[in-house]
């Protein structure tokens, strides 16, 4: 596939999403948009292997560039402020300055947690997103939304903060094990299921070959995935207008799911799939939803070995509790994203007791 | 006084700032502003009266808002992650979401501390500024600059985040200590010297009243900084373009001295007039400052009982390691802004290494 590019323009600045070119490519590409004076910190994830990060390092020393690394454990428990704390110090003894960029290589938390440094390091220095999972890839590394979790939620804190180049080769993916290529594919479905009836055709044609890992045949997928956040970003880019709520479409229950299990149970994909199902439920009772269309898109959850079910019950109560806290909602009432059709998706839909009460129970919870 | 009205529209939002009207008449001007099912949060420095507090509290909740107060200690001390931690945690607890709002009642450090909380809980939530003190009222409530400090130096974590509101009542600081004027004071003198001959005319005339503590001559003497402070931040909301950089007039030295000293034996006040005097000094040699002008700077600030010099000398290699740690140093060089004459400020002076020294050595350090 040839490289694509899109670019979103929020009120602050310009965001570049370049897909489908190779990450040795990048020194070139960030010579071209900093002046030679900058000043780099690579972010790692420890998932990233040596190599990469080593190679990328000496071509940004080679350009000139003053570049430091700096290690964190991949998984969410990295996601605090006091792993903030600790990287703050590291930055200002490091002398970064307002014109020097931080330059996350990871998965999502990597990206989160380095974005939200960026956006308050000196109240903000350029960021650039270098996603190597799937699911950082088609979603978390785009659109600015970053953050650290604190114990009453994930994601409690954060800014919005737009990066100003994601640079996603999905070619990183060779090295990620199937469990997070399952993982990631829940959002890719989320994708057809929201916005883009043909593409979730082509998952269901392609969905054996892609589950077995990466091949070229993810290129166009993940492009088509960026381009379709790039654009719903592009016309809400701080979430004030209720249209990037479509995005949410599984995750008001996932989230609840994940939180309720002190995020720990779950990877992020299998709690959005049990969101998934959810939703599909109460679009069915509440939209007209065709069963046809829920079933084809349960069938190709479960195809990609995501759940339709808790694997043990959660409280009621503590469940309903962590719904209420969702970032999303409004004084205390939670709002749904529900489907008419497979491509076609309606936010701010607020559901009755006894509707969401026989989900919620479908899905064992 | 007539109230005065002035207005900065950023980017991102809309911010007021009202002077010279009761705080017996924020409820409703809150009223006339946000929707009835906004909760607020207060959130207090312990240097306020109670009385204060207690009485907005009750207007606010016979308005029908949902109204919590948190309180924090004053004090550079509590600008802390960790403080801000707490205070996430406490707001989750409380159900504060997106369209709530937190009240800053109190200095420069709880306006910075709840700014930056406002900022960053649930990415981004309004906030609403009063401040309680001359150095709050006449600077750090105004401009949307937030912040909480590190180890290695003051507010090199923070957010452009501007309050929806500022209220500014003067009649607030009947209760301030005369020290506390005084700290004040060097801002608004910096205000003269860099933007306003008139105004630092009127404080040359009227300092020894001014100095006695709060009397209606204050009220147009804040408006006036205020306005000052707001038509700098409306050119250059978010400092990219240099134009605030003037406001920093006396900082470049100050901060220095504020931080090689850990932050606890001077004011800030004390510490930026220690930097004008040397930025005077400097704008004498490299700027033809007239002797004279800069002989009323120091008359003035010597009448407020602000220092020309530190009080014990600071190891030259430590200041020079702060100076340049400096948010606004760009690879390393340090910049000052320097005076032409009373009312006309310059921005981004280098300074050749020897006058530098003469002129530090001026001021003890």
């Amino acid at each position: 596939m040839k490289p694509q590019r899109f670019s979103i323009t929020p009120p602050t600045g310009r965001s570049e999403i370049v897909v489908g070119d190779s990450i040795t490519h990048l020194p070139a590409a960030l010579a071209a948009i900093f002046p030679p004076t900058t000043r780099f910190t690579l972010v790692c994830d420890s998932g990233v292997p040596k190599t990469v990060i080593s190679g990328l390092q000496h071509k940004l020393v080679a350009q000139g560039f003053s570049t430091q690394v700096m290690g964190i454990a991949s998984g969410e428990a990295s996601k605090t402020l006091r792993q903030a704390g600790k990287m703050y110090r590291q930055l200002a003894q490091d002398r970064l300055d307002r014109k020097s960029c931080l330059i996350a290589i990871g998965g999502g938390v990597i990206g989160d947690m380095t974005g939200f440094v960026a956006a308050t390091y000196l109240r903000g220095i350029a960021l650039v997103q270098v996603p190597t999972t799937l699911l950082a890839q088609v979603d978390a590394s785009i659109g600015g939304k970053t953050g650290v979790d604190i114990p009453e939620g994930k994601n409690l804190v954060g800014a919005f903060h737009h990066p100003r180049l994601v640079w996603i080769d999905p070619s990183l993916l060779k090295s990620l094990p199937k469990l997070h290529i399952q993982n990631g594919m829940a959002e890719v479905i989320k994708y057809g299921a929201i916005l883009d009836a043909k593409l979730f055709q082509t998952l269901e044609a392609q969905a054996d070959d892609l589950l077995q890992g990466y091949s070229p045949l993810w290129d166009p997928i993940i492009a088509r995935c960026a381009q379709l956040k790039a654009q719903i970003v592009q016309k809400d880019p701080t979430e004030t207008l209720g249209m990037r709520a479509l995005l949410n479409f599984g995750h008001t229950v996932g989230h609840a799911v994940e939180a309720s299990n002190g995020y720990r149970d779950y990877l992020h994909g299998q709690a959005i799939s049990v969101g998934m199902f959810v939703a599909g439920y109460l679009s069915s009772h509440l939209l007209n939803f065709p069963d046809l269309e829920r079933i084809r898109l349960g069938t190709l959850l479960t195809k990609a070995n995501l759940p339709a079910r808790v694997r043990r019950p959660i409280e009621r109560e503590t469940l309903l509790s962590y719904l209420q806290r969702d970032k999303k909602a409004e004084q205390g009432s939670v709002k749904f994203v529900l489907l008419k059709r497979i491509g076609k998706a309606v936010s701010g839909q607020a559901i009755p007791e006894d509707v969401l009460d026989a989900a919620l129970g479908m899905s064992g919870l």
